[in-house]
């Protein structure tokens, strides 16, 4: 039997990453079977299912050793000064938990590993290690141009032509070409995801998409042909709809994800129907990687509280995401 | 015993306006008590009323002549050519209805009536008839230009600073002054309606309500210094808040309102939670204009199928904003 393989990054030691990982790996009879591994200082993960009260001794992982049979093992990632501890950000735990990401992917992306899912991180964390990247999607994005962030739950598929920019400078992100490839990238991961979504659909920019030119340009002058050239193309993707109805019509449909063109336009949508159940996946990289859509919660972590299903969540999505490989 | 006048427009009599009227008022036992000016020509009146078997034979309205008891009552507005017919916008339906709404405006205005309530017109209606306003809105907002746009829902009520615009010149109206104005409108209007909202939460206009200028200059710039100088009046206004959180904050709490800054950030949000069930109401007008949100819904139109609960919400909310005035 041959199992995906998921490396799941154990994230922010302050956090609630290694309790919500250790949670949702130990409860893996409701995961689907895979070879699952931890990248971790086995040192945090030990203490961390000391306090949880579950098992912490996985196995070693040994990269291309393991016989692809379901088990739960563990990369060591040194993370010397980083800990539970002080549940604020940290320079030693930015640093363990940058170390735990890198080390996930250059396995995933030496072919080691299938996909990855990550635990959250904290950005201050991050910078207070002097490392040069906001988070995970940054870095991503900095060596993979042309990744794509998007927010699945039960009720809604959304994914953002781009993110983290001042809406002025969003706007003008909304060009032909761009949109093109924005496409193609949801038709070629998105699209392929078992009972995942085959239908794009996208809104326009302005109030009413726009009303034939009246409120504004970019619907025909961009949207609508790059609509067309990639429905050439065979991709399945309609639009532009009017933003504040779109989103209705992708509601409990699994078949359908919206291509949104700002990131509060699609997120204003996906925090309404989804607040904290969601799931993060970084789409048009050469491998898959998932994340649940909480941060690291600083307020309750150590404290049991934790709750794992978005991280449950990510991981499930990860495995679909594997038996789409062709 | 002195009740509230509140003016009521027929609508476009091709639309479900007059159907929904009529069905609203002759069931006004669930309304409060009133007195009701429905203006439309006692011609369509009759026929409307002729297909739903109610009773359409109203008692005419002499301005002031009514001694304020509750009742329901009908101002002549002649519209030749006009009916319920083609269920399409017509160039004469549509100057019916520019005539039905002039003439209660000319009422309200001149403080015969204390609110009007509005059914929906034909925008292409208006066009053929030559009417050079593209609906209701646009009129009032050329002759009141501090007018602001809201919806109100059980769930949530939004304003918006600006709607019928390109997003990117949507940008360009988020400046500290206009703020400041907007702002003073929604207490002033919004907030001296019986329990209704009296905080108000400003969303940041970009992601993460700008990341302390990371992502976005506007919101230290322009909202911040607006929101400093309302509170400095005593306005209850906070943010800017991330716009993808701010709307949750105010799900379900009827004291509160988001004060949205452009059409999509605040609609995307609304349609989603009071899709059809919301109502629309005018501020900063020296009177009071409430209408439902649905449109004329012309496939519908003329079946008996329409359903008259946003415009009774509608006429609710109109009484509600007359019993603040002091």
């Amino acid at each position: 039997m041959t199992v995906p393989r998921i490396g799941v990054t154990l994230g922010d030691p302050g956090g609630v990453g290694p309790e919500v990982v250790l949670k949702a790996l130990t409860r893996r009879d409701s995961l689907p079977p895979a070879v699952y591994v931890v990248f971790a200082d086995s040192r945090i993960v030990i203490e961390e299912a000391g306090a949880l009260g579950v098992p912490g001794d996985f196995a070693p992982w040994r990269p291309g050793g393991e016989d692809r049979r379901p088990g739960l093992f563990l990369s060591e990632v040194p993370a010397p000064g980083a800990g539970r501890g002080g549940a604020k950000p940290e320079a030693a735990n930015g640093r363990a938990s940058f170390g735990f990401f890198e080390a996930a992917l250059e396995a995933v992306g030496g072919g080691a590993l299938d996909a990855m899912v990550t635990a959250p991180v904290s950005k201050a964390g991050w910078h207070l290690a002097g490392v040069p990247w906001r988070g995970h999607t940054e870095y991503l994005e900095h060596f993979y141009p042309g990744a794509v962030m998007s927010f699945w739950s039960d009720r809604l598929r959304v994914a953002l032509l781009s993110h983290h920019v001042p809406l002025r400078e969003a706007l003008t992100k909304v060009r032909k070409d761009a949109l093109l490839g924005y496409f193609r990238v949801l038709h070629q991961s998105a699209g392929r995801v078992p009972a995942g979504p085959r239908e794009f659909l996208v809104p326009g920019l302005n109030p009413h998409a726009g009303e034939n030119g009246l409120l504004g340009g970019e619907e025909e002058r961009e949207i609508r042909p790059a609509v067309d050239a990639a429905r050439a193309e065979g991709i399945d993707v309609s639009g532009p709809y009017p933003p504040d109805t779109v989103f209705r019509m992708a509601l409990g449909r699994p078949e359908r994800m919206v291509a949104a063109l700002y990131h509060d336009q699609g997120l204003i949508a996906f925090k309404l129907e989804s607040f904290e159940t969601g799931v993060n996946a970084t789409l048009g990289l050469p491998f898959v990687r998932t994340s649940p859509d909480h941060g690291t919660a600083f307020d309750i972590a150590g404290k049991g509280l934790a709750d794992p299903r978005s991280m449950m969540e990510a991981i499930r999505l990860a495995v679909r995401f594997t038996s789409s490989a062709s």
